[in-house]
Order: C-alpha cells, then sequence, then structure tokens
C-alpha cells in the first residue's frame, strides 16, 4: 500500500463538470511541463533520459514497442516516427499478444514500454518477460514515478501530465505522444538527421502546448455538433499514416464514453471491407491533415459521400476540401506540422467523445465496465 | 485484356444457392489441391517454391509481410508462425500504409505479398516500391497465375483454390494459409526447428483438407445459431495469439456480407476499452484453442459473461468450459493443433456469416459497396 503525496489540489474537478474535461483543458499545461527543461534554443537537452542513456541509445538499432490501449495509440504514432525520421526499424504490438507468443528479438533492441500508470499488468509482464530475451535494454514512458514500471526500467522518461482521474485516458496520451518525439529526435540526430531538419523539429514540439490550445477553442462547434452523434449507434474513424493511430484513438475514446460502437481503420482499406457498413446511419470522421496523403484520403471519402454517409473531417487549416453535396461538417485546425499533426488532430476527437456521451447521459469519468489502471491480467 | 481459360464449370454455382456458400464448401478441395506434389512422407519437396529459392530462403533474416484485407489476416497467422518457429522476425502491414511511409528495410529482408487476384492496387504499388529498398528478393503468394504480382516477383507459390467468385474471400483465405505454411516450415527446418517437430508439423498440414471437411458438419448447427444475430447490429470477435488475426477474419466476414457491425479485437485488450460496449445487445463470439493461451481466455469470457453479454464460443473438441448460467453456445470442432487451427477455426465463422446475411436478405455474393479485387487506390 502506498500513500499518494498528491495534493488535493491537483484532484480536484474545479469548474469543470467532469474530471475528463478537465483533463482535456489541462493539455497544454500538462505537454508543456512535459517539455520543460528538456528542450532549449530548439535542441534535446543532454541526459535528459537519464545518465549512461547516451551510450545505451547510441547503440540502438531496433525498438520493440509495447503498450496497451490508448498507450498503444501512442507507440504506433512513434513508430512511424522511428522508421521515418531516425531509420531505425521498429515493431509495436499490444503488451498481452507480445507476452504470450515466441517473438524474435533482433540484434540490439531497445524496449520500449509505454503506460500511463505504470501498473499496467500486461506490459509490466511483457517488460519482465523481455528481460530474460537478450534486449540492449528498457525504456519507460510513464505518468507515475513511483511505479512498478519506472523502478524495472533502464531508463525512463516521465511524462508530466498530473494524475489523471477519468478512466478514458486524454492528457496522458498527448504527453506520451510528447515524450516519444522527445526520445524519437534523439535517437533520429544521433542517426544522422540533417541538423536544419532536427532544429525545425524540435521547435515545432515546442509549439505543440500552444497548437494544442489553439484546438480547444474549437471546443463549442464541437459540442455543436456532438448534438449529430446522440442517436448514432455506429461509427467509422478514418487516417493514414501517422494519423491511422489518431483514428484509432478517437474510436477508442467514443467507444469507452458513449457506448457508440465506433471502429478506427487505416483509410485505405476501406475498400477491403468496412466500405459495406457504409450508409446514411453510419458517420465516418477522417483525419486529413495536409501532407501528401490528403489526396488519397480524399478519394476514400469521395466513396463515403457517394454512398449517402455523413462525413465529418478534421482537416489542417490549409486544406482545401471540395464541400459540395456532403452531409457532414468540416473541422479546421492548424496541425504544426507532421510531427505535431497527431496530438493536435486528438483534440477535437477527444472533445467529440466527450461532448456526445455527455448528451447521451452515460458516467463519463467512470464508464461501466472499465477500471483505470488494468492491474490484472 | 485477357480471355480466361477457366472451364465453365469451375464458375458455376451448380446446387449451391451463391457461390460463397459453394466456395465456403470447396475448400477441402481447394487446400488439397494447395498441397498436393508439394508434401510427400511428412517432408516439404525441395524446390517447390522454384529453382533458386534454396539459395534466396536460406539467406533470409527478416520476413516483411505486406497485403489488404483477408490476405493480411492471413498473414498475421504467418507472422506468429514465422517467429515461433522459424525464429525469424517479422513484419506485416496494411499495404496502403506500408507504401506510402518511409519504411526502413532491415538487412537480409524478403519481401512477402499476398494477394488473391494478384493485382491489388497498393500490394502491386508496395512491391513494387519495395523494390528500390534492398529486399533479398520478393515472395509472392497468389492465386491467378496470369497476375501482375506472379509475373513481378522473384519466388512464387500459387494458392491452388481455383476462381473465387464470391466477394467475401474464403477459400482464398484457407489456400493461403495452407500455402504461408509450406513456405514457414520450410523456412523453419532451413533454421534448426527439430526434425521430430518439424515432421509432426508437416503432418499436422496433411491433414488440413479433413479438418476442414469435419468442420463443415458444423453448417447445419451454425445454421441455426444465426438465427440468433439476424437482428443484431454489432459483434465482438476475440481471439489470442495465432488466433487473433481468425477473430479479425471472422468478424470481416460478418461486415462485408451481413453489414453487422463487427469487430475483432485481441482478447487481452477487452479491458482496455471495448467491454465497455458489451451489453446484451453486442454479443460476443470467442475463439478458444486448446493451448496455453485458453485459460487467459477464460477469464477474459468470465467479463463478458458477468456483464450479461451473450457468448458464442467456437473452441476446441477437447476444451471444457463451465457453461453455466452462460447465454450463448459453444460450437466444439477438432482444430488439429495449432498451426492448422486458424484454418479449422475459420471455417465456422465463414458459415456464421453466410448464414446471418442470407437470413437477413442482402446480396452475398455481391455485397454492396465492394469489389473483388480492388485494383484502384
Amino acid at each position: 500500500v502506498h500513500t499518494s503525496e498528491l495534493s488535493a489540489d491537483a484532484v480536484e474537478r474545479g469548474e469543470y463538470r467532469h474530471y475528463m474535461l478537465k483533463e482535456i483543458f489541462e493539455q497544454p499545461r500538462a505537454v508543456a511541463d512535459t517539455l520543460e527543461g528538456r528542450i532549449a534554443s530548439d535542441r534535446i537537452l543532454p541526459n535528459i533520459f537519464g545518465v549512461k542513456s547516451d551510450e545505451l541509445l547510441r547503440r540502438v538499432r531496433h525498438v520493440q514497442i509495447v503498450a496497451c490501449g490508448t498507450s498503444y495509440h501512442a507507440g504506433m504514432v512513434a513508430r512511424y516516427w522511428l522508421e521515418g525520421l531516425a531509420g531505425i526499424p521498429c515493431s509495436i504490438e499490444v503488451a498481452s499478444e507480445y507476452r504470450y507468443r515466441q517473438a524474435v528479438v533482433p540484434a540490439d533492441s531497445l524496449f520500449l514500454a509505454i503506460s500511463q500508470s505504470g501498473e499496467t499488468a500486461d506490459t509490466l509482464a511483457a517488460l519482465r518477460e523481455g528481460r530474460q530475451h537478450g534486449y540492449l535494454g528498457s525504456f519507460a514512458i510513464c505518468n507515475v514515478p513511483e511505479s512498478s514500471l519506472v523502478r524495472e526500467s533502464d531508463l525512463v522518461l516521465m511524462t508530466r501530465a498530473g494524475p489523471e482521474i477519468g478512466v478514458a485516458s486524454t492528457k496522458a496520451f498527448t504527453t506520451q505522444l510528447a515524450a516519444l518525439a522527445l526520445l524519437v529526435l534523439e535517437l533520429a540526430r544521433m542517426n544522422g538527421l540533417a541538423e536544419e531538419r532536427y532544429l525545425r523539429l524540435v521547435n515545432d514540439l515546442s509549439t505543440l502546448p500552444r497548437r494544442i490550445a489553439d484546438a480547444l477553442e474549437l471546443a463549442p462547434q464541437i459540442a455543436e455538433l456532438a448534438e449529430r452523434f446522440v442517436h448514432k449507434h455506429h461509427a467509422l474513424f478514418l487516417g493514414r499514416g501517422v494519423n491511422f493511430p489518431v483514428a484509432l484513438e478517437g474510436a477508442l475514446k467514443l467507444k469507452e464514453i458513449s457506448y457508440i460502437h465506433a471502429e478506427g481503420y487505416p483509410a485505405g482499406e476501406l475498400k477491403h471491407g468496412p466500405l459495406a457498413l457504409v450508409d446514411e446511419d453510419m458517420p465516418v470522421i477522417a483525419v486529413a491533415p495536409n501532407n501528401q496523403l490528403l489526396e488519397k484520403l480524399k478519394s476514400n471519402l469521395e466513396e463515403v459521400r457517394a454512398r449517402g454517409g455523413e462525413l465529418f473531417v478534421i482537416a489542417d487549416d490549409e486544406v482545401r476540401i471540395d464541400s459540395d453535396g456532403v452531409r457532414g461538417a468540416l473541422i479546421k485546425v492548424n496541425s504544426g506540422g507532421n510531427l505535431i499533426a497527431p496530438a493536435v488532430f486528438t483534440v477535437p476527437l477527444q472533445l467529440l467523445a466527450y461532448h456526445v456521451a455527455v448528451l447521451r447521459g452515460t458516467d463519463v469519468d467512470q464508464p461501466r465496465n472499465l477500471a483505470k489502471s488494468v492491474t490484472v491480467e
């Protein structure tokens, strides 16, 4: 039994109707705290990953990410970054699958575990199992300093989200993305990312709290939009590339607290099955960043439109989408570039899930059947 | 334009009401044809993968699988096998994601593409893209000899399912699993799988047509069970390990042809979100093989039961599950061991999707919005 030293202040709802809403709005501060003292002059400060970290990280030639639920989605984002920016091959798997199969550990592989509580049973078991299998070392991204995960990992980068009370994780996710970005950028720098690009990306990362604050201003618009989901039983979330995990996370939020059966899909798989489900009763929510994948996503969106589906697009400010004849809505937000876009685009999806749940009258902070930390298998 | 040389016979429905049903029942023959001339005396015959294959396959130290839809699920099964039996690290990704990101190719990696038609646009594009990135070579598992995929790959192993007319893939999937098992067992033998185990697994594989035929005898029981799904709008499919992709495939079939929103999940992730959806209106279908994961799956099933969910368990003959107080049904089938279990367990799930769709009156062979081969992006 452990007595928490948290101040009462940190766990009060204050002006907010639910902890979840409070935690959504705490994200600019939580992400800023996670980046605080870790970046200066567009560079990541040395040794923020602990002493000896430099030596270990320089040897990494493969990363195995293991996590569950929302943390798994954060890891999925990091996989796109690691391969794209650091040139390091990365595998990711849900902890309950990883721990029970005979996985092969590539040479010079880093075991990267992500867990808000640091007590997620499957993730801890996978970490302990991994110790037998010749990893270079283990790295934890975690929100609770006194947790088992932190104690048992070689290197640690704490998220500083503060206590998260709502069962549906929000600020833990965006701070995990911030922490993962720090790790990936450090690995990328060690592995030859061009200096100019490195500096620009670190700078992009430092703007994340502000971008999230801007995205939070969408709240009234999203609250209004939520009314169109109240009587829905299904939803499909689509994304591509680094925003595919954002689609999964948006669907998970809606599932967890509104009990709407929402499912996330990589947009390119739409034609391989889920398109059969799309009709006027199945709204589609697409994350359409302003990058090379936009044109591709547009053609998927055309299909949804052609089938009478209602279409909600979360897009970058600069995106131009022809909305003639579309039933649905276009929500614009300044994504701040590909590195931080996943965290920024997540915010309107969190708000959507929250407002739909409130309208449906569910127990937002304590959704049925779910616990905050899954400390048993 | 290509004139097909298929006999009219091969593409007629005969006594069956739908092509899909015909194709489900053709599986024992289709899998037997796929194994025909490739196994003798419990050994895989030399050079069935083509001349020069031996030299190339011996150098493989990593496998990258790329596919879409149902073929992607077959690849997911192969990943568990490759790491567990051959000790070769394996990555898998849907083609539409793989082709557009900056993936890192590990040393001595084999590019393994799976496509029934061999014309799947994203899979072909990924193959062509991969050619620029230093793979050892490419290997195609395909059902159409004259396809682009077959022409453009270094090594090929044909499935011999015969023409598949139903849009929802059935015999293509089980023959892909048979072909993948041949490849994995060959790689496993080259990489030190114990002789005795190798011989036993090849023997298990050769029993697959008979096991599938046995599973098909469940048809009347499943047809009856289907009546309990007719008015459902949702379903959750659960599996663990090598049967997690089976759960995904079962969900995809139901989605494609019955338009029921079915979703597949690794059973261990249930508590991280989807359990919130489970109530008396959300049936849960679980694949529970007789192996070390069964006990784990049982605890997940307890949760579903405790929440009033209706529970359908597809289990091995030898499995004992306490069915006191369970709303639902237990369907038993002889899975024939862990290697072939995924193909065997898939059969009742195909039958379930088929019978539910017939009862709902959908166009089984031509489900709305879907095409047989996705030859455009």
